[in-house]
Formats: structure tokens, sequence, C-alpha cells
């Protein structure tokens, strides 16, 4: 067949599969050391799903802080332990003490497993982050089968922790494993750092990344998350940024009582009024945050940037729907991205003191806190923000002349994070990501914050990368978690093809 | 005694006494019948207050939907009615059903008791409106008495109930039954109208005035209601207004479920920002009203209303001392009850939908509720206002280009009332209380929502007038309410007094 005609064919092939199964046709595969991976990892992906299925039966919650679940959360770390050590790595379950809950009970936090295969000085120190714990779940709550048996429809694995984030984890045991099953050299040393927190805001984890900088981190080279998800059903990415986040209240107080509006309305400078008119002052009706300066510290947009969102896949009327939006305040998908990921927003929370509840009260509140936080970018200072947020406030609750007191507090700072993509990490993901999928990533951030990015970035001061793996409708935190097998069969091959391709450019 | 001389002696002990009891000494005994009636009420006080006693014993809440609680009001009910009838009156106990609870449970809704004692086309018909339903009250609220077993302690009578509206229900009937001891022929026709759901909303109460219009009220001349109290601790008050209420709801929606601010913040017209926007814009920082038209139809301030203002009795530093508050819009007397009870005041409520916790929750609201209401004076009209409110909503948000939806809602309008001072109940009134008290009364207004006056004004037509009994400092609804013997007793020649003043007058 004449090469062009077959591409022809091929490529309407991978059309038609496209159609059919909302997924990207893989190239062919390839030769040599890579295709005998893959093929390995084909061939065993029923194993692979069974230990995926193992993992999901165990109800690891660390949201609900029951005994019987901490329990359960410790029993999976002990499993994942044992599938390191049986890959021949040095296992390391750092005790992290117990937490005191508020009504005096006292859990146990799981421990952090540091863990490390090969120690070659030749070769690139890879780290993977991951977290075994999961969001709570029940079958009351909405899931069409049991959250906690993992089970397969058309394609996809339903399941609590399939995609967050426990398919990930395996992912990259998969192709580590592939290597030891095929008796072939690592191209890289492993380390995982895994701990069982992250969804009860990854107690101690910091703590301990601190601790090891000199250790367990000192030969790392290069970090990789995976435990976000692409923005498209199909397509994969790479997410090499994050928002920050600086949390502000602002307290407006006549006194500790409320008023009834009958007996006092009309000769008070009211708490509500003097609040709505700070949290009126933030921000415009087209978004634009009214802080002044607040603008001055984001970092210009470049060429090569515009370029980069131009490429990314988005239906923005599949996106609309999907979010149940009638309109948002950009018709475009470069200004929508670009809004959520690479300029700040403020969102205004809610109300704390005021009349929240259902019906009608005529109560003046007596003293009401006001909660909006920001979302920061590049290079945003938090201090200078904070500064920011705090005179224009004061500036607008003087001009108020108002005889109630007003106190500002930033409750919670959080550093954006940004990598440097042309690192050689974001490279060699590029290229495994090609040679799986047949296609570029999307590059993208994430308009969220996840600190854990930043904390690793800021402690051991080497490249950090996140790679998802699950698809944007994975449903991670909701019902009906799911994660595809392509993905999760695909994605083991992406973390095999990096290691070789991280080797090779390092 | 030289009369001057004498006069002299009389104040300054009168000044004395003052200082003793806080409160106006009596003027002399006034000759006659009044005198007779003045003699006897003090010769009784004691069997007058036993019979308080027995009244708070039983506690009447309304309040708690419990079937104890509602025997017990039934009980209260049936001792009014038989107290009733030993005064010689007829007595009807109108069944009004039962009321069904949000959880299904079906409770009796207390008999209203419309009782008549005299039925002289010659003589005026005095219609006296009360309550025997109490606010709940737990001796571990704070109480320092138990709140059901009256207790007196330096003049003051403690219990629950006691000015909230046993004791001026009591001393109504005081008044009627000294003449009946004394064998007096009373100068008017006495109605009554008892209910026991006041603290409940007056369940039922409005629909039983309309019934009777033609009726039971048919022959009433005028209604006296005695349910609040004075601004002062010794000087007596006649209120001859209530501010009325009208209720909004404006609901800024994106969509139903809210959003998470990471991964939605910037490309939003969030809810939030629309409805600080639009609460912003109701009320500037002076207490002034900023929806356009809304002082257009509020009476004006005559030169009479200015002078009635300057008389009132009240300590502005110790309002502002007992009130826990810094500083108020205004700094004299006279502005300040004018802008509790002659001008209309807009009051911010809160929102509904937002986040309302203590703590940091990075969310955007997608669907919000605020809730403010303008306390209504005279001449404004509801459903102008309404109008006003909703066309100053709709210019202020189409001016934002949001794409959220808004609605607004009325939910809830009660119209001002105000009496006619001139009337001859009023003149009658202020005569008695002179008689009585040796002073003219204050005459004010209360900045809340009453709505039984405006009812029974708009139902019947018929001249309405608040005369209150208890002191500022009794506590309605609050911990260790009390009626000063003093009020009670005082309050009870009151009465008798008007009966013998509206007769003449009439």
């Amino acid at each position: 067949m004449d090469p062009k005609l077959g591409r022809m064919v091929s490529s309407v092939l991978a059309f038609l599969l496209l159609l059919d199964w909302g997924m990207f046709s893989p190239p062919p595969p390839p030769p040599g050391l890579l295709g005998k991976i893959f093929q390995y990892i084909d061939v065993h992906q029923d194993e692979f799903v069974q230990t995926l299925k193992e993992w999901v039966a165990v109800e690891s919650d660390s949201v609900q802080p029951v005994p019987r679940l901490r329990q359960e959360l410790l029993r999976m770390m002990v499993l994942a332990e044992e599938r390191l050590r049986s890959l021949g790595a040095h296992v390391n379950a750092v005790n992290m003490g117990s937490q005191k809950l508020p009504d005096g009970q006292t859990l146990p936090i799981p421990p952090i497993i540091l863990a490390e295969l090969g120690n070659n000085p030749e070769k690139p120190t890879v780290c993977f982050y991951g977290h075994l714990d999961v969001q709570p779940a029940r079958q009351a709550d909405g899931w069409r089968t049991d959250p906690y048996t993992l089970t397969e429809v058309d394609g996809k694995l339903y399941g609590r922790g399939t995609t967050d984030n426990k398919g990930p984890v395996l992912a990259w045991i998969n192709a580590v494993s592939t290597f030891r099953a095929l008796d072939e050299d690592l191209p890289v040393n492993i380390k995982f750092i895994i701990e069982g927190m992250e969804e009860a805001g990854s107690l101690a984890l910091e703590e301990l990344v601190k601790k090891e900088k000199a250790g367990f981190f000192s030969n790392v080279d290069y970090i990789v998350i995976s435990d976000n998800l692409w923005i498209s059903q199909s397509k994969p990415a790479l997410t090499y940024g994050t928002r920050g986040n600086s949390y502000f209240m602002v307290e407006v107080k006549c006194r500790d009582q409320d008023f009834h509006s009958g007996t006092f309305g009309g000769i008070l400078n009211e708490p509500m009024a003097d609040l709505v008119a700070l949290l009126g002052s933030l921000v415009d009706s087209s978004g634009r945050i009214l802080i002044p300066g607040i603008y001055d510290h984001v970092a210009p947009l470049t060429e090569e940037e515009r370029k980069m969102y131009e490429a990314i896949d988005l239906d923005l009327e599949e996106y609309r729907h999907s979010s149940q939006m009638q309109k948002f305040l950009f018709d475009t998908k470069e200004e929508l991205l670009m809004h959520l990921w690479r300029f700040p927003s403020l969102s205004i929370h809610g109300i704390e003191g005021a009349f929240d509840e259902p019906g009608a009260k005529t109560v003046i509140p007596g003293r009401v806190i006001g909660k909006f936080s920001i979302r920061l970018v590049p290079h945003m200072n938090m201090s200078v923000v904070e500064k920011q947020v705090k005179r224009h406030l004061e500036s607008t609750f003087s001009k108020r002349n108002s005889s109630n007191q007003m106190t500002i507090s930033m409750t919670l700072g959080l550093h954006p994070w940004i990598a440097n993509i042309r690192d050689n990490q974001y490279l060699a993901a590029k290229r495994a990501i090609k040679t799986v999928f047949g296609t570029e990533p999307d590059m993208i951030r994430d308009g969220s914050t996840i600190p854990i990015a930043q904390i690793f970035q800021a402690t051991i001061q080497k490249s950090v990368m996140m790679l998802p793996l699950g698809a944007v409708d994975d449903g991670e935190h909701s019902q009906n978690e799911k994660i595809n097998r392509w993905n999760y069969i695909e994605g083991s091959k992406v973390f095999a093809a990096f290691f070789l391709e991280v080797a090779k450019l390092h």
C-alpha cells in the first residue's frame, strides 16, 4: 500500500475510533525496548486492573475522623508498602504521630511512605508523589455501583479513588514493575513519597518534606505529581502552574448582640450596610479587581504563551454546557483559560453573622464577617497583596465615616506555582505522551491551588511537574468517580516511556 | 397651711420620693367617686397582686409547640373566662380550630375570648385587647427567680408574663372589678378580646376580627391595647403610631449548584458580586435610603409634632449606654426618635445561600438571596414602595450587564399605623394619666410593627389607642421580666379614671 494512502486510511480509522471512543487512537507500537514494554503492559493489563480493584476495596477515607476508617487507611498504607517492597524498593514508613480532633479524640496519622529503588549517581532520580486516601463515598449518595467495588462498564473503571489518586499511583508502579518483570535495567533512580492525608489537608506532609530536604530529597532531580485531570476527555495534558490563594476576612462590628430592626432601624450605622459597601468595592461586573495596584506584578503575557493557549483542546460550547452556564464573561477559549489560570480573580464567598436561613427575620446583625479570596498568579507577592487589600478596604471604610469598627485579616495564604516548561522533564514527558498517544499534550495550568507542587518546588528547589492521567469527566470527589481503562493502561505506558526519555535528556 | 406652701412641700416630697423610687410621686387623691375608686385599689392591691401571681403560675407558652404547654395555655384561657364571668360579663370563648405543625402534629389553637359587660346605647363602648400567652422562660436561661412564681423584690414583681401581657390585662379587669365591688355603675360599656397566640403570630385573630366586624365589634367606639412599654422608667406614655414593614428578597442566580473558586473564579459573573452591588445601592452611610422616590409620601413634620418630640423623657446618654452603642447616627433626642418612629429605615438582614459558617471555604455561591426590609411610615403606600424598590434594583442590575438572573419579591407587607391623637379617647387617657401620675404622658410611637393596631383600625375603622403600663426596663421577652407593683396598681387606677373620662368626653 502506498504509504500516503496508508496514512490517510489510518487517519480515517483514527477519526472513526475517536468518534467511537471519544479518544485519540494510539500510534503504531514503537520498536525495541519500548515496544516490549508496551506489549507487556497490554498483555498484563487485567492484572493491573485487578491490583487497582484490591486497592479501591480499601475504604481509606481520611476525611471522616472515625477510628474504623482510620484503620482502613493504615491498612491501605501497609498494602502499598508491601507492593513497593515486592518491586525491590527500600521502604521507610515514617510515623507521623497522631491527630487531635476538636472533640478531644485522638487518631493516628497514617505513616508517609518514603521509598527508593536504585541509587546510581549516573542516573537521574525521579520522585513520584501520590496519595492513597480518598474522599468519603456512600452508594446512597448517588453511586450507581458500590464505590468500594471496582466495576468496569464500557471501559470505565468505577470506584472511589480510581482516578484520585490510587489509579495514577499504581500506573507509576505498573511502569516500574514492567521493567522489573522484563528484567530490564531501570533507566532512572525511582523515589516515592506517598501520603494518606491529602484529602484532609496533607497533615504533616510539609513538615516531613522540610525535614528530609537534605536527606531523602537531596539527590532528587525531578518531582512528578499525577493528582489532577486533563481538561479534555481525550487529549492528554501537562500541568505547569497552579494559582495561589489569599483568603481575607473583614469584620464590621457595632456590638456583639444583634438588634431588632424595628427598635433600632434608622439610627445606626448598620454593619451590613458597611460590609456590602466594602465587598462591593472589590470587583466590578466584568470580573476586574478594583484594588489599586493588584495587577502590577502579574506576569506579562508572552507570544509563546499565547500560542500554547491556542493549541489547547477545549470545546467552549461543550464546556459551557457541562458547567450548566448560560454565559461566561469571555467568548474565546484563550481568554477564558487565561482568566482561569494566569490572571488573578476575586470571589466573595459569603458573610458570617448575618441572617442566613430561609424565611424572613427582621434582624440588624451586630457583627458580621465578610469572606473573600484572591487567586494569585505569578509574580504576585502575597504580602504586597495583603497590604493592597488592607489599604483599599481601610480607605473605602474611612470614606463612610461609620462609627463601627472594621478589622481585616488574611487568614490563609498560598503561593502560586509555576514550572519552567523548558525543563528536561517537561520535554521528556511531552515525548512520552507523543509516543503513547500520538499527540502533543495540552499545556495547562490549574486555576485552583494545589499546595503540594509549590511546597516541593519551594522546599526542595527542584523541577516539579504535574502529569495527569485521568480525563476531565472522571468525577474526582464526586459520585461515580472513574478512570478509563484506556487512561490507566496508556498512562502506565507514558510513565515507562517517560523514564527512558528523561534518562536520555538528563 | 398656706396652699402655696403646701404645694411646695408636696413638690419637695414628690422629688424625694422620685429620687427614692425613680418614679413620679402621685398627686393628692381626687375627690368623689374617683377618690373612692383609688382608695379601693390601694387597699386591695395585694389581692390584685395575688391574682397576677395565680396567672403567672400558668406556663401559657404559645411559642413552643408542645402538647403539655398547649394544655397550660388552654387552662389559662379558662381561668380568664371564669374571672370575666365573675365580673358579670357575657363570655364567648370562640373555638379557633387547630394548628398543623410542620412535623404533621396538630395542636389546638386556644379559643379567643370575646366578652362584654354592659350594653347601654347611651354609653360609649370601649374594647380592650390583650393576650395571655407568654414567651418561653426557663430559670436556667438566667432568671434569678423561678419565672412562673411571681416574686416581689423591692417593689418589682418578677415573673414571665407580668408585663407582657398578663399584668395589663388584669389591670383593666381590676379597674372594672373595682366599679363592681363598689357597686358603682360602669360609665362605659366594656368589651374584651383576649387571645392566646400573640407570641406565635396571633394565629387566627385577624380572621375573627374580620368575621365579627358587623357582630361583636359593630358598636365598639374605642379600642385600647396595652401591650407595649413606656420609653422611660418613670414617665407614662401613650403610643399613637407604629411603623409598618415591607420585607424584600432579591435572588441572584447563576445556577443551582455552587462553584469552586479555583476552577471557576475569573470567568463568571459571580452572584455574590451582583448581590453586594444591589444591596450596596440601597442605603448610604448616613442611613438615607437611596431608592428614588421613597421619601415622596412621608408625612411632613409639623410644628406641633416637633414639640411633642421635645417633651419626651429620654436621656440620650443613658439610652446609648443601655443599648451598648458607641455612637448613634444622630446627636439629639428629637432626631433620634424621629428616625425611629416617623421616618422610614432600611435594614439589610442577611444573605441566604452564601457561605455563612465560621472558617474559610473557597466557594462561589451559585444562587444567593439578599434580604432587606423597609420600615414604613405614614403616608407611604406599600404597593408604591414595592414598585420603587423593584424599579431601582432592576435599573441597578441592568447597568451591571450581568448574565445572571435576578428575581425580586416582597414577601411581607405590614402597613404603618397612626392614630388621631385629638380623638376623644386620647384626650381621656391623657387626663386619666395626669390625674393618676400628675404628669402629661410622653406621646410616643413604636419603630417596630405591631400588626394588631393596624388590623383593628383598618378592619373596624374605629379609634385605636395603645396605653402601655410597663416601664422601659420591664424586660419583655427577656430574662427576669417584671412589672413594678407601682405600675400595675397605678395602671389599674388609670384604666378606671379613663372609663370616667371617656364617658364624659364622648
